[in-house]
């Protein structure tokens, strides 16, 4: 398995464009298309917020009715808009979302494709009515610019406070033969979906089921974009989407198959979730929280959340204050269970030797100055043993820093 | 019911005093002892947190053991020290939150005063063992320092990151008579008392059973200090204490006399949690989230403390944008099933007109300049109807700002 270039187009039979279709203030692109040109099997996981955007209405109405069908799902292409969440917006913002559909169906009628075979994603400020003309310029626009060389234009045109396009794409051998995954993503606020919305698109030029489809990108979303997520604390716009388009003539269709190929698929969603939190609004360090010991995984992730979402945690790290008793303290109000005195904590730099600060509930004669310097590094790992049990988990996370503030503080104006 | 100076001293019976122990960095009192010339019944609510300072589990096992003994409860002093949490720190924590009750005692010893009348409060640093002769010292001299006006001097003693000593003190006339009731607090760093510690010790004049005391306090509690927190989302070391001498002589012995003495009560808990709020670490505004129209009170406590903990919230607050996007999106995350097209949300400045900014889960008209100035005020509400149940609540908020995460960025060092 290789990293490759190309994102969202690196695999065969995908093309992507993207124009300005002036949602964004600042100018620049902020509509993307992702075409394929031939029929896709489709997967997509979607908030789990109770108010959802019209796009994830749409969405979760077409693929969820292609199952209810048992059709096989026949998607073409993704429309997606930076600027404008379209959530909060009633029925004219399903209207508008449909119309999303029908604009890049119209635009791509030389291709044969038809409104329900397009996936809608939207991005940018809630409760905004969406501009239809303007994005169906936009989409007119971004198909004219169709091209196999465009996953990274498409990746920066779905931007909103990210500083830089996430692009990745892998190239894995299946028993038949070589296929290629491509993804797309756009950053979520303060890393956590809840604080903005995560949008990914990825693509495969191999041939796979719908159901297999479904269920791989589960558990590669389980152990990578969930884990820079507290579980149900998601956006009204949160989605991943994953088409696979067969265009390779290679099939995932053996265990040998979807042992590589969900091995390649973990890899480029890690490697796109770990680019969102690097690049979280105002994040100056990386942090990896590792919770153990517990008698379950669901209790570790539990723990792990609240430490990575701790504001007093992430403004410890954004100080390099080694402030471990926020640890203690947030991972004792997480709801879990367990015996303080058998707390123990380890800081590490990025491939350092760990650092023993808790032992027993009670802090080790580390040396201060070793901490800090753990601490002052712009990746480090956390980790906490709080007992015997097997349950483990692991979160990815950054810090609260005086960006953050700024950037939100302002977000409309 | 009218509100008098004098703080926890204020009631007949009690007197304070304050020391400076040299734990605090900046220096100043860091010692304070409120002491009853009589028995005290006493009550107590202490942190949900799975990590408890020593002092807390002291405190329980004070209260608790005389209540499971059924004795009378017999108190006679409160010791507070800031600049050290006493927490995560093992046995030896335990042994020198006992080693405060000894001291207090010692130095307390010709008015009669025995170790296991004294209870015990921290806060400050977590992990850092306490040093109990500096303590043993400071108490030494607050208690020379022992006056019946000295109730503000405590209450600025117990400060860690508060501006402002917290104190306050209410008369009101029982069927009986008239008694008093004090208070001192120290505040939550960010409001919430899972952000840093919230300790209350109150006094009163009155004579009240110890049930019917921890029945009050309870009742007291949960519409005053426990609407400045999230459920369960406590510190190590979060403690409020009621004290009752009945040096009054008079009794709450009636219907009558508990409605009175429970709205007092409800008053004096209402002033310390509001002034805790106010003076939150950095913070330039104070919120009140209500949240009504769901199936139940805690449903919707629970969509209100979402909201109150959001920092996409807090920091558009802090930014003066009225971003109600963020509202429903927090909303939306709670856990709480709601019809989003139901939503409606006003905002309103202290006293002013209501504006309905969502109706029906989409925007309304409003004008943008009315809602940027509302959201300009320093005091302002956010009211979010979300059905036609008759569930509501209200949390007490703040905004989250660049001093917040100065503050909390380097409080150790």
């Amino acid at each position: 398995m290789d990293f490759i270039d190309g994102g969202v187009t690196a695999p065969l039979g995908f093309m992507a464009g993207a124009a300005a279709a002036g949602l964004r203030r600042g100018g620049g692109d902020d509509v993307a298309l992702v075409v394929s040109a031939r029929d896709c099997a489709a997967a997509g996981l979607f908030t789990t917020n109770v108010v959802k955007a019209a796009p994830v209405l749409l969405d979760m109405e077409v693929l969820g009715r292609r199952q209810d069908a048992g059709e096989t799902p026949a998607l073409r292409a993704v429309v997606a808009n930076a600027g404008n969440a379209n959530a909060c917006t009633g029925p004219a913002g399903l209207d508008a979302a449909r119309g999303m559909q029908a604009a890049t169906a119209q635009v791509l009628s030389a291709a044969s494709i038809q409104p329900e075979q397009v996936l809608v994603l939207s991005t940018g400020v809630i409760g905004v009515p969406l501009p239809l003309e303007k994005v169906a310029a936009g989409i007119a626009q971004a198909a004219a610019r169709l091209d196999a060389a465009c996953g990274e234009v498409a990746a920066r045109a779905i931007m909103t406070t990210d500083t830089r396009p996430k692009s990745f794409a892998v190239r894995c051998e299946l028993p038949g033969g070589g296929v290629t995954l491509g993804g797309m993503a756009k950053g979520a606020g303060m890393i956590h979906p809840n604080m903005a919305t995560m949008l990914a698109v990825l693509t495969t030029d191999a041939a796979v089921e719908p159901a297999l489809l479904e269920r791989l990108l589960k558990a590669s979303a389980d152990r990578s974009f969930n884990c820079i997520s507290v579980d149900g604390d998601t956006s009204t716009n949160d989605t991943v989407l994953l088409l696979a388009n067969g265009a390779s003539g290679v099939a995932v269709d053996s265990p040998e198959a979807e042992a590589v190929f969900g091995e390649a698929l973990l890899a480029l969603c890690t490697a796109l979730a770990q680019a969102i939190v690097r690049d979280g609004e105002g994040a100056t360090k990386f942090v990896t929280v590792q919770v153990e010991g517990l008698p379950d995984d669901g209790a570790a992730k539990q723990v792990a959340n609240t430490i990575a979402t701790s504001a007093l945690f992430k403004t410890a790290v954004a100080g390099g204050d080694p402030n471990w008793g926020r640890v203690l303290a947030a991972a004792g109000r997480a709801g879990v269970p367990f015996e303080p005195d058998a707390a123990a904590l380890w800081i590490a730099a990025n491939d350092g030797a760990p650092l023993q600060l808790v032992a027993g509930g009670t802090p080790t004669d580390y040396n201060e100055d070793d901490a800090a310097a753990i601490f002052a590094q712009s990746e480090l790992t956390v980790r906490l043993r709080l007992g015997d049990g097997p349950g483990a988990a692991k979160v990815w996370t950054t810090d609260l820093t005086h960006e953050y503030v700024t950037i939100n503080s302002h977000y409309r104006t």
